[in-house]
């Protein structure tokens, strides 16, 4: 059987900036045997996610050493947690039409080898299919178990997320204020401030590129001090937060987005800082959460069904308009998750 | 009643490497009121750490604002944890002649405020007295609580020590091999390095100093990779020993030795690294693992007596050598734990 795929790849390796010249969108048969265990899949919704850089980089960059992230060959597609519909099965657990969600592609179809996550989607909760490739998906998981399992905060602290108005970040703000902590974000432009503030409840928030000083900003938010840091950035924020820590004070890093594009942005924490107060700074993968994942999911639906938990996405159409979806993510231009509707259900 | 006592004290603040001209040796006359609660103690030893330095420098120095490090006033005399004999006492607790350990000074005689640490000491364990500053005391906590506590071991695991030869370091390398841990330290001369092969059976160790790349070396010395990393220096040691961690490996942070008296130098580890691989990095006072300190000194008592553990005392003698003693910590001269002797018993 053939289909034709229209799909997104990397020319090469991008080691800096990504920019629109670096990608194409291929089109190409596809042959498949039906006697195969593969799954056939017409994708839906994809993520649009900044960790993808890190595997679009070249193996002999300083950061390609990476090897934990696999990395992407240019040419070839690109693997993504989306949504989609069975279009073609032979194995007894997935069968023509159904819904499923799991590791898919930057393109039309999937064709997904058996061992690669998949799992059929329960549509029946009455929200839109995209919220399983955000909040319901990686992007809630990421939040809610780097938040609850990595920071183990309590109530009444003091939590101060950056990234604020990403993916994730916008998420663990709402799941921290729902724990009865004090919540300040940090975003990119007035509009995310606002939006943190009067939309999502943040106690307070402000525009890091309006601060000429980082540590001082951070003071002023939190004269009380940090006791947990959700950091999306790294950088210099990871250092101001350290330098604004309270003892005992946690980092969790779910991701250095200012460290991605410019291997020379390099958080240097002060390290008296670290041993005095007695830090610990702690990095994670939605993976290592699946063992919450059922406490997450139940949890997260009921917050989204009583309405204490907004969920705020942010969705181009196509995948013509994967590469600069993605190149969006690094100006700071979504508000919330990025998601690429691929085709209508 | 009046003493006579020679203290050593800071001239002015310090705030790049110690240096003999930044010392002094003053003699003053100690008058106190024999009704106070103040015990007065002669002496015998006294501890020399590296964390001291962190208390000399000026508050306005970028590394002047860990406020949780209680800051020397120059011209005072300088409290550390020492060994002595109480002189004098009106207290029900402390009677003159009594053996005690704790917050006592860099000079002849202290004057233990009530409150201060201060405990009776039970010499009637055959060790040194000279012990109960080192191995029995904060050194052997910090290593034994740091490594036990905070690194969380596993038997069969890979252990990096820095600065292994140091007073805390050669404790942990043993804990480590006595746990059945894979055990390689680093240190600053082939002298050191052969101690810790040959004398306290470390499975390997390397000079720093002649090492090019120090994430060679430590591919080198660990082909499977590290998985604890119990750190002493910071700096570019911090950072190779995480490019070469497993997943999940932890870093106790027990001191900076490198950034001390550099505050330029700082270590800056790859976060992707620390992301993908889940690394933990937590920094630690001994004064955290006050729980543990029953279990410490039974089982560190029992493998001193048994001769599973050794340790190595680098001591001085006299007040006046006090200044070089803690200089000369800086410059990597002691082996094992730096001690000065201020008098005879």
């Amino acid at each position: 059987m053939d289909i034709k795929n229209k799909y997104v790849t990397i020319k090469t390796n991008i080691n800096g900036a990504p920019k629109e010249s670096n990608f194409e969108i291929k089109v190409e048969n596809v042959s498949f045997i039906i006697e195969s265990e593969d799954v056939v899949v017409k994708n839906l919704f994809v993520s649009i996610d900044p960790y993808q850089i890190n595997r679009m980089k070249s193996q002999s960059s300083s950061q390609g050493t990476i090897s934990f992230a696999t990395a992407i060959t240019p040419g070839e597609s690109i693997d993504s947690y989306g949504v989609g519909r069975v279009l073609f099965s032979h194995r007894p657990d997935f069968k023509k039409g159904d819904l499923v969600a799991g590791l898919l592609t930057w393109g039309e179809y999937s064709i997904v080898k058996e061992g690669s996550l998949l799992n059929k989607l329960d549509p029946i909760m009455g929200f839109p299919l995209s919220y399983h490739v955000g909040v319901l998906g990686f992007s809630g998981l990421t939040a809610y178990g780097g938040f609850f399992q990595v920071c183990k905060p309590k109530p009444g602290e003091k939590v101060f997320v950056s990234a604020a108005s990403g993916s994730v970040g916008h998420l663990v703000g709402q799941y921290a204020k729902l724990l009865g902590c004090y919540v300040v974000g940090s975003a990119g432009s007035q509009e995310k401030v606002n939006f943190l503030k009067e939309r999502l409840g943040f106690d307070d928030a402000f525009n890091y590129k309006q601060e000429t000083d980082l540590k001082s900003a951070l003071k002023r938010c939190f004269p009380q001090g940090i006791d947990v840091y959700f950091d999306n950035v790294g950088g210099r924020m990871l250092e101001a937060a350290v330098a604004n820590m309270n003892s005992f004070g946690r980092v969790a890093v779910c991701g250095v987005i200012s460290e991605y594009t410019n291997a020379t942005t390099r958080a240097a924490p002060e390290m008296l800082d670290i041993i005095y107060k007695r830090i610990t700074i702690k990095g994670f993968l939605a993976a290592d959460f699946m063992n919450v994942y059922a406490e997450f999911l139940s949890k997260t639906v009921e917050y989204l069904k009583s309405g204490k938990l907004k969920t705020i996405e942010d969705v181009s159409l196509g995948v013509e308009s994967i590469p600069s979806a993605f190149i969006g993510l690094f100006n700071g231009e979504n508000i919330g998750k990025k998601i690429v509707k691929v085709a209508d259900e």
